[in-house]
């Protein structure tokens, strides 16, 4: 089983962007994500870019079992990448750190969630592990 | 650790409602986190119940260390519910069986998450899963 | 063949509700409609309720061919009795004793409405009388 | 007793429309509705067209106790029809086979209804006995 | 004179709710209105619930001569509540304990306003206190 | 100098219209406005008509110096007879019997006032004889 | 006969305007209304502020028979002026130089409207004049 | 203690407004409330204006302990008397003759209510009273 | 092949429409068309009608195989030639003149799109020859 | 060179303002602003007021070469101010302490800026330098 | 003759997206738009991006006569794409494979259409075809 | 003291942009805003850029005691710059060259300037001189 972890936009900045995203990083969720795919036998990969059309081609270009995706800002506007995931027949899992529907109104909204299978937020970097557990679950 | 598993309107009825929920009956959504409550040491209670004003009071009247909702229908309106929820400082995940947001328009809104910790929707009756595991995980 | 009659909030003061009402009462509305039944060969049953929650479960019990819902105030924000209709493969009429489509902005949009088989609204008590036959008809 | 029933836009093309009309033709409706006239006691008179101005017209100038009227798509634009049924002070019933609450959004809200003493919608071509029915009872 | 306070949704948890509310608690509210109810020569009653049948039909049972009301969160929905004041041609004061047009905006709009003589919002338990003190001046 | 007053639909019921056009009929206004146009040397021709298409018709063929229009109902929704009064080039002028503005929602807005040079509304018959005046002014 | 002619915001710049307004002054109209006046034996006062408050109260303390306004910009939000219009029982004509509902979205909207007796708008100076033969006519 | 009450624009005019402000006039509201506040040991003073500018400034140069401001029409618009509201730190309360809440869609809402302590509405000119009263109890 | 071309409201009058339509006439458009349904082979029939009742009836009697339509100012709100399309199963093309998304924002808007394969816009006289060349490819 | 610097409502309290504002004063902001004018050889004038009228009036009557323009609350609502400045052929910008666009909703839009050559905003007192910086430069 | 065809984001995926867009490749788009160049003697150029900037840039540096432009999903949002259009004077044509109009709402909406001459939507790879007929004939 | 100017999508073809642009090119721009640098000490660097992910990097990755930053149209869309600006701790101005708050609708909105600290608009490329100015005073 393959699982590939996409993060968009600014989270390369996670651990100095603003308060409500804490202190986490992207290592470690990396790290955190690696070793809860090696339990579930999982083969984890990573991609993180603050490119629409990067994020598009790596969507459009894997061949994983299932896709854990934080798009980031992009998560509110790129239609883009909506139509790449609507096109993909994987498993789809929108993650994102926050509790999304309790901030500005703007953010509340997802034009990625109509094109995946499901969504999990607020649960800080154990987004992606829960999201990791369910993908494997069914893989 | 407590856990207070509240499902609200028309939950009772899984297994016979539209063909969108799948043949999941609420039975096997109470064993199945039943057994994972005892694995994870979660001492797991089912609320269930049609009753706006009985949500409410199960929400007020308990000491549990995190509750998991599902409020049906109430989701989309119950402000009663949503400030019971606000009122609770103790772990709050709402969940949704399907993914509430690539259904008809007015389900894409939840006046409870504001209120809550966390959203996980999407995977049928792994939802009650993942939310025990990430309130276990935190407790 | 068996209808069940529903009538929701408020509905238990016929009689003595505003003048757009008229002094129709829900006993007047019982004792005519049941008559017709009668001359139908139906079995007619009788269900009033202010409580949302007791709707839904009425809904959810029955085991009619045919429901005559006038849910009184809850047809423009309960979705709780929505979707409990929606579950429900039986025969559904909708009624309303005034035209709601004539009256205050907010009386005009009926959340059930797409939940139904056909809405009749405006006729007085008659309204009952015409969903009876109508079941009847299709029995 | 006279009532005029009123066929407006494309109801002329019953039979041969979309599937969302089943196969009843205008034909059946007239005789069907015709025989029940006469059980009734009642003289109904038909009229059909597809130009808004004749179905005007129509209204303005018949002398019926009561009117029929399903006005197709202009039930949903012409405030040039409503106008004419407004004046009217004679009994009036807006008819639709279809549930159109439960059809796209802009056949949701018809401009003739606040013009009308009712509305009955959903039951394929007893709309046109059920209103028939109202109106013999009630004049 | 006979004055019924009713107090709606989650008012039960007054004094443990979050900051905005203070830390007066009902059986303050209670004991205050009661004694301005002895200095004013009416006679005060109290009823309070979570459930919005219930609170309909607290409405539609009394035969006093005033309402003072505090739906709750149902004030920003229950048209069940709303239709209920409506039918009721005594004396009715909406009232809350904070300024709620300058809370979040759902908080701005009330359903019952336009079915009450008046409102009184923003001065803590001494709401309940005006409201009696001008009932009983019209009394 | 020649004037064309177009009298749109249902304008041809006049005094059998409900209260608020009064009791004024057609034949007032077409001879009150012919004998005006007879004091003004201008040559008025009338034009009524119950059919959208009939009335762009006539816009489009005549070659008045001046159109005073009164579309009734069609005001609030025809475009075509919007397109058509655009593309004439005399003087234009939309009247009403009725303040308008002071109306149901629905008639308030003009989509035929962006296409004329004024607008006279208000003033029963008397909006003929201001708009004709109007035009003979600046004859 | 007493008529007040009240013109407001920013029309004592007249002549100077921006272009839609011609080069039209104050002075004109005032002279070209007065000698109208007089053939019409109508006693035609001038009121001209830039103070949303004195046009207020010269309609609070004018005795006159008859109150032609072009309050300029505050046409389209005060609520004041329009309060104070309602309030008066003589007759009232609001006018404006250019076809308002032709131009920014936001001059297409009058809060005055509703609250005077008809609408003259399109004609430039002139449409003092037929406000003011209108007002003679009903004298 | 001092308390300034300020009555905004057409206040003036009370008891030959239109019906819904009965015939209670600004001499009968200023009598009531300095006797009142006479019984309080608090000093009244009152300010009238139709001047939305001399209002801003009364408020600006007020040394009151409290205000009381009805300020008519301006309530609904003007941001200028709420800045200057938000910008003083006494007790502020907002009051209305009539419920406005329950009248045309416009007065439903206040600008000026998030910038005050309270609001008051519906009861004539007791409003005054009941806020001369709370402003004691807490002065 | 049978081809029908329709021409709706106001396009009688191309050559002396404004300025954004150019110079060319219908009959340019008609002789452009139909000598290239020669060189394709296909039989164009030509109907132009400023009557909404007129093109309705023209989609319901044809047996073309293809239709290109034009329908002026109904496309914007004629729901009824909408109805019509959508009942035909021929191919459906409709054309503007202009490009109607870079014009007024109500132009921008067809009723007609959702009931035709497709749309062109913007190539003046030459989208009914681009239509044409279509049908004739997929014919 | 002359230039024009209006402050409108509520400015002159600037420094006992809510926090938002800082502590400066107007007398700061005038002189500093002077001081700069000096140096650029601009003969700077100051105009403060609260009263909407009289702004509009400063507008209209200034000979200035530029205007500065802080209207306070007037931003958001004042179309008269905004129509005097668009009748000023002048330099004219708009200032603001604030970034009104990071502020509440409502103070996000400025019906002034479409009446003038641009906007600065955000940094204090030194909009006012900036502006007359800019004006200078293109004296 | 020079025509620049672009193809946007998720294009290169055309054959193996979802079903609404058939199993036609962008390599047949390319072969036979190609062929029909030679006929036309048109030189047509093709280039294919995900990649929003890459797009613009396309635009601001090709020399074309001529560009068709299918951005796939960024038509709906890519005001950066419509302005690098609006800047280029050469003919544009959008056009699109699917009837973007009987689509999703948000497909509804091109942000790009104000920016082109025309726009051919609805006939699969024939869009294309159409598109460069239609830019040869005015070339 | 360090400043980055980064100019955003279509801002490299200034100079040969439609008209509202002016003739101005970003080497002017450039050269003007050096110039002034120099002046003030202030090391200025120019980053120029079509494409978002760019941007977004270039504000994560400078260590520049300020921003000026024109995104071009992802002003009004780009939340992705948006929370990259936000997550910057330094001195962020957003210009304009055109005042775009007097241009189309979509233009007036700037998704960007709740993030910064102020925006400057309208004055051509002296905004960029302004800004600079700005920054090197606060330095």
């Amino acid at each position: 089983m393959k699982v590939l972890v996409i993060n968009g936009v600014n989270l390369n900045r996670l651990g100095s962007r603003s308060e409500e995203y804490g202190n986490v990083t992207l290592a470690d969720i990396r790290s955190e994500t690696a070793e809860l795919g090696k339990k579930l036998k999982a083969d984890v990969e990573f991609f993180t870019s603050n490119h629409e059309g990067e994020i598009v081609e790596a969507i459009q270009n894997t061949d994983a079992d299932g896709i854990i995706i934080n798009a980031g800002a992009y998560t509110h506007y790129s239609l883009a990448i909506a139509d790449a995931l609507k096109d993909k027949t994987c498993r789809k899992i929108e993650v994102h750190l926050t509790n999304i529907y309790a901030r500005e109104q703007f953010r509340r909204t997802s034009v990625l969630s109509p094109c995946v299978d499901g969504v999990i937020a607020g649960f800080g970097k154990n987004v992606y592990l829960l999201a990791l557990t369910e993908i494997s679950r069914n893989g």
